[in-house]
């Protein structure tokens, strides 16, 4: 028998999500408390059962999906919600990328089946999901969520203790610090900085990951040879972007690759090919 | 006529720098101080010219690519040669990695001709090379090393100013730090990072730099409607890696990945075959 998924919020995160539950067989109830848009229900019509209440949308969820706004109060109130009217062995899982799950579950009894199933953007494609348990969330919880969003086609990877924004969007802004202080200080143009990305640590760390490319980086004695000493001669102080010169990093930005609707559209189309074009080579040679 | 390079120094850099010229015709000299081994002798025997004696391998040089050590008075020295001995128009780069070149050329006539041109490991595909002038690099100097590289096949990117690391080195240890101190702290494990990129930020940096990516999740309005205020939950403070613990690092990749001659080169090839597939079908779908 399929089981029955609820996502909470019509926004792109959630629809992906729910094309995801969708192809792999599940019962999909989508909540909104607006109503969906014509377009979406066209797309939809007859595959997914739509909601407005909350509470009848989960009365036999195995699994909910919460995509709703980033607002600590609003997740807790849903996640309370969802605790009353939720089958007792069901498991409540928030796509936020900012608040952690402790907050959410505060006060809220089914804290040990609640826990964060993050998306990475484009969440249509991209294979992450960072699964994070907050501490009162159980094992059984964690091992079900990563099971489940491994069988929907996903890249789980468990985050095995909370921290302000996760993994990814640590790294990400850990890199995009430096790259917006290097672009404010004139050292290199924005399409300039993106260029030599894709030409080198981007096209490094789509084949292998940072460890990885440090251990082969360091020849047959591997990470401990890089880590020993040849770094040595990297010791210097990172920058911090200026908040006040961010006008130049939109300038740069919008003068290479233009601005508007159509624009967007048409690259990220480009973006979302080129991307998937490569999960399938790297398939061919696991 | 085809036209003259001296490589100085027969290590993995030198030879990479040795094929891609001599692939396009150029007329190589090699220069080490020591003997070539036999291996590289017979991969090169009657298409590149062995030298051990500096001033004579660069007499009738074009370009000048040193790949000598890691060490600033040993540079000063070989540029000081290069500039009594090279011919007046010869263009000298060096491929430090950490070196800038205003500190190789002080002291040195031939300054103005005096540039950095930096590859990025494995140096045999990546495209990256930095071309970092020092302030008295003239103008043309730094055209004929972009045109240059960018006729080997290189993608070369300006680096405008001098800076401690340049741009590639800066970005990968702003990543590395913030994922050595993640793992340090038993958020997630190494393997588990590496997954998380590939199928995450290593995948969107392979297909857009940092800056379009930004544009691009920014939706139609772009970057400047992420720059402008969606980031407001994403301040938190990144980590610092303890070097004390770099044994934790070391444990689990080596566990991960496997150690010892016959594993790297295994290792090696099999991203380096992934990483040519990726350029290939990028060329195609630009």
């Amino acid at each position: 028998m399929s089981k029955n998924v609820t996502i909470i919020g019509g926004g792109v995160i959630g629809l992906a999500w729910t094309r995801k539950f969708l192809e792999k067989g599940w019962n999909v109830h989508l909540n909104d408390s607006q109503d969906i848009s014509a377009f979406i229900e066209k797309e939809f019509n007859g595959k997914v059962k739509f909601f407005h209440d909350l509470a009848e949308s989960v009365k036999d969820a195995d699994y909910v999906q919460e995509c709703g706004p980033e607002r600590l109060p609003i997740k807790q109130d849903i996640f309370k919600i969802l605790a009353q009217h939720a089958p007792t062995h069901a498991i409540f899982a928030s796509s936020s990328s900012s608040i952690v799950s402790s907050e959410i579950a505060e006060n809220n009894p089914a804290a040990d089946r609640i826990l964060i199933g993050h998306p990475f953007n484009p969440a249509n494609i991209m294979p992450l999901v960072e699964v994070v348990p907050n501490p009162k969330t159980s094992k059984d919880t964690v091992n079900t969520a990563m099971q489940i969003y491994s069988e929907l086609g996903y890249e789980p990877a468990l985050i095995q203790k909370e921290i302000a924004g996760f993994v990814a969007n640590r790294l990400q802004i850990a890199f995009l610090n430096e790259c917006y202080y290097l672009v404010e200080q004139g050292i290199i143009d924005a399409a300039d900085l993106d260029k030599l990305v894709l030409n080198s640590l981007g096209l490094r760390w789509s084949t292998v990951g940072p460890f990885e490319g440090e251990h082969l980086g360091g020849g047959a004695q591997g990470i401990s040879h890089l880590l020993s000493g040849v770094g040595s001669n990297m010791n210097f102080q990172l920058g911090t972007p200026d908040p006040t010169k961010a006008h130049i990093l939109i300038e740069q930005t919008e003068k290479a690759y233009g601005v508007g609707e159509e624009n967007w559209k048409k690259r990220s189309e480009k973006r979302d090919q080129l991307t998937e074009e490569i999960l399938k080579l790297r398939k061919q040679t696991k």
